[in-house]
Order: C-alpha cells, then sequence, then structure tokens
C-alpha cells in the first residue's frame, strides 16, 4: 500500500515511516521540516508544507490509500498556553484533513491520539478503551474532539478510521527541549550533567511504551481494514522514582534531582489495558522499560555534542 | 446579581432574562441583534456585538457577577455543514469568553450545554449526567469540548462553571426557520396550512422541556455557587408521532405528514434523568408537554402574519 504519514518527520511518525518501510510500503511524508536527527531517507516521497494549508494537504492525499496522522503543534505540557492555537492548529487541521480525504476519495485513516491524556483521572487502572472520556488539559480535549470528529466523518461520509491512543511513548529521536516526554527529557541532562526536575514527589505512575512497539502496531493497524478505538501502552505503571533509579541503573550515573510543587493538571496514575489491541492486531509491547531506557541511553551517546 | 446574558436576545436566553428579571436582579445582553418577536424591554441593558469581538466582550463583561452563555451560532441541524465554522464560532469563542472572564476577574458562568447531542446513542434511559460523552455530530462535540474547557479553566483559573445539559426545549419565541426545534417548526407549518416533514418513522424519542421551566433551572443555578453538571429535561420521553398526536389534539387541525428516510446523526431515543438537578436546585419541570404545546399555538396565533 501507499501511505502517507502527516508528521513523518517527528519523532513517533519517523518511526512509523521505517515500520511501513520494513513492511514494503510505499511511503510519502508530509511534515513542516525534516527530521532533527537523522539524515533523508532514500526511499520515502518527502513534502514539506504545513497540513494546515489545504494545496498542500490536496498534493500530499492525492494517490495515497492511507492517511496516518502523527502530527501536533502542541505537547500535553504546552497546549493550556494557548488553548485558540491548540484547537486552530490540531483540531482545525484535523478537519481539514477528513475534508480533503472526503474530496479525494481517500477514506482510510489512522490517528494517533493519546491514551495519557484522555481519560483524564482514572475512575480504575488499567484503563480500557471504554472509559468516560474526560480530559483536564487542551491536549486531550482537542484530541477527544478531533477522535469524535473521525466517528462522524465515519457516519456521514463512509471515512474509515482507526485510532491508536498512545500511552507515554519514549525512546529515540525523542527530542529533549523538555517538553516532550519525561525519560527523554532525564537522559539528556543527566547526559549534559544537570540535575533533573520533578514536579511533585515522583510517585506519578504513567506506562511508557517503546516507540518502536508503538510504531509496530500502527503498521499493523493501518494495514487492516478495521474500524475503531486502540489502546496502544505497555500495560505496566511506573513512577516517575521508578523510572529515575532505572536510569540510574542502566547509566551508573549520580542523578542529582530537584522537586517543584506538583501540576493540578498531572493525573495522578494512568495505566492503560491493552488488551483489546493485543487481541485484535496480535500485537504486544516487547521492549522491556530496562531495554528502552537502555536503547535510548546508547542512542542519545551516540548524537554529535 | 448583576448577570451578562450571551445570546439574550435568542430564544432560550430571552426567557432566561425574563426568569433573572422577575427575581429581582440586574440583567445585561450581548447579543447581535434584538430580540425577533418582541420589543426592547426597559429593564434592560442592551449590548449589540458578536461575542466573537474581544473589546465587545470586555465592555459586556466588565462589571458582571456572572455571565450565562446562552448562543450559539449553529443548531444540531445545520452545524455537521461547516464543522470548521461551528469550531472558530463557538468553541474558539467560548475560549474567549472564559479568557476575557480570567483578565477581569469575573468566575463565575453558567454555560447552556445540550444534553440532546453531548450523550451519542445512550446505553441506557434516562441517561445520567455520568453517561459517557459520545456525540455523533458537530454541535454535541463542540459543546462536550466546551464543557471540558471550562473544568480546565476551574481548575488552572479558578473559573466557577456550572453547566446545563439541556434536552429538546420549546415554546413560545421559538424560531421557526425549520432548523430549531421540531415543536415550533410543526407548528408553525400547520398553523401556514403546510404539511409537516418527518425523517424517519416518527418513533424517534426525545425529552422535551417547556422553556420557562428550563430558564427556571438557569435562574436557580446563576443564583447559586454550585459548581458541577446537571440535566435539565422533563424526565419524560414521546415519540414524534406522539407529538404530533399532541399537536393535533390542541390545535383542532388536520395534519398532513411527508415521510423522509432516516438520518444517521439521528439518536433513535433520548431522555435524561434529572435527579441530580431536582435534588440540588430544588427545580423540577412544571409544564407538562399539553400545556406546553397549547402555550405555544397560542402564542404563535398572537404573532402578526
Amino acid at each position: 500500500m501507499k501511505a502517507l504519514i502527516i508528521g513523518g518527520c517527528g519523532f513517533i511518525g519517523s518511526h512509523i515511516v521505517d515500520a511501513l518501510l520494513s513492511r514494503g510500503h510505499a511511503v510519502r511524508v508530509l511534515d513542516r521540516k525534516p527530521e532533527q536527527f537523522r539524515a533523508a531517507l532514500a526511499d520515502v516521497d518527502y513534502r514539506f508544507g504545513d497540513f494546515k494549508d489545504k494545496m498542500a494537504l490536496i498534493e500530499s492525499i492525492m494517490g495515497v490509500d492511507i492517511i496516518i496522522h502523527s502530527a501536533s503543534t502542541t505537547f500535553p505540557g504546552t497546549a493550556n498556553l494557548d488553548p485558540k492555537a491548540d484547537i486552530v492548529d490540531n483540531l482545525i487541521g484535523a478537519i481539514g484533513i477528513l475534508d480533503t480525504m472526503v474530496q479525494l476519495k481517500v477514506g482510510r485513516i489512522l490517528f494517533l491520539s493519546s491514551g495519557g491524556t484522555v481519560y483524564g483521572t482514572p475512575d480504575r487502572i488499567p484503563i480500557s478503551e471504554d472509559h468516560p472520556l474526560r480530559p483536564i488539559g487542551s491536549y486531550g480535549i482537542v484530541k477527544v474532539a478531533i477522535e469524535q470528529y473521525l466517528e462522524m466523518y465515519r457516519l456521514l461520509h463512509d471515512v474509515s478510521p482507526v485510532v491508536i491512543r498512545a500511552s507515554n511513548p519514549y525512546g529515540p529521536r525523542q527530542a529533549h527541549s523538555g517538553v516532550q516526554g519525561v525519560v527523554s527529557t532525564f537522559l539528556k541532562r543527566i547526559h549534559a550533567g544537570l540535575p533533573i526536575e520533578i514536579w511533585g514527589d515522583g510517585g506519578v505512575v504513567r506506562d511508557y511504551l517503546y516507540v518502536t512497539d508503538l510504531a509496530a502496531i500502527c503498521a499493523v493497524a493501518a494495514e487492516s481494514k478495521i474500524v475503531g478505538v486502540f489502546n496502544a501502552g505497555s500495560g505496566e505503571g511506573h513512577s516517575l522514582n521508578e523510572i529515575i533509579e532505572t536510569i540510574r541503573r542502566v547509566t551508573g550515573k549520580t542523578i542529582k534531582i530537584e522537586y517543584k510543587p506538583s501540576r493540578p493538571v498531572d493525573v495522578p496514575r494512568s495505566v492503560l489495558q491493552v488488551s483489546r489491541a493485543e487481541a485484535t492486531f496480535a500485537w504486544r509491547c516487547t521492549i522491556s522499560l530496562e531495554e528502552g531506557i537502555s536503547e535510548s541511553w546508547k542512542w542519545l551517546n551516540e548524537q554529535p555534542a
């Protein structure tokens, strides 16, 4: 098949590109700029532009079998600073993708949603896909609205959507600007000999998923015709303190920690139930937290200073 | 107290104005145009402008104790025709209201949400407030997102929101352009000697709430400091066929019906559980369907041709 990966030069998108190429698919990418951490791949048809630009979208979508939408202009930690911009970029941007799909009669879309934010504070752990959606930050609110518009376009316009609600992905090529992912942020600061910051007491629990495991389920779901919503996580919860302990073990470094007040928009505990994805796609998470952190550290040490 | 009713010249808003005035409150209205069906009220401070116009919003919000947001540029039956416009007008418009409240330190807001659309196809009847939110049309998707942003602004900025999820309101001063409310649309066409149109077999069940009952709960909730989400409905379900039968009885008219194919975005059955609002606000629906339709018919016959 021929896939367009919107956001294919980003952290998750670039791993989805790898997964699709390794499975023999033709890959086109629409992104605003080239990959940050590696050279362009010879087998990829890159289109540089903004997914909010209608003509860029038309030219990118024309001729593909499926769209994988993995782009977001915001992160969970930044979106609340300007909800209007979050809505304009990401929600209206997604409507633009859907409208263009309908126009060009491309029916299939995989949307990368956020299992870490759409549920809000969970009633029960692990969180199944049927758990109420009660996001408490703009990033999750917009993801929920996009999921609901996907369903509306399915009913009204025969769009065929599959939604992957990823837990907390981490791994090589995650940016380390401090806003995307604690694992890469911690590793980068430790690598630079800087202290790490923790909001709260380090007891916050998350479900960390190694990015190649996430890319694998996206590739399998994209190849299928299955419609629906699927959690993708490790199914295991780890506290920030456990993450730090694992990093200490893997890196052998002494870690300086600065504790900051906890934030009201941080959910205390989030672990996804992943049995639906496992049963439907014969998929499972294969990389343990220790292996994943070890690979991430190795990758970081290979980067030019 | 001094209240700003955004959309106070509209169908529901104008009845909220009446309810607040009768309870002795000072009332300011922000709306795009004067009321359609009656002259300006002497006791109301009208401000004509768009709630998406920042300066109109600032001047309207300055000095009030509470904002009652009852404006929408779309209806459930129109919003899907242009989801982008729905989002820009109503979702980004709501963020503009919230941001202005934070700037001007006006903390209290009552938001008129939509119990008929936010739940989607219900798992159980009657629908309680804890039912999952799975809207299948743009109108409901935007209402859900606004509710979630209200909660986010409560957590981050101490906004104090109360949300009223109204069922299907009807009554005097409902426009009869064919997009807002079946009762008024049916009555208007019958009054004009025209056939009425039904999408599907007339078995679709809704919870119809007479508009003065809705205005009453809004007034009581606005006077309180209570934060939360409340269904407001009659608690009773009536099919379209029952509505037509009641209209036939009340008006004594022969009704011609044209049946059209059912629409995929019509939920088959929606009736709200209203025990939370009844217990919290000592409120209940007081006008029966027959009385309400009778009052609506009387009002319609008093209008100039």
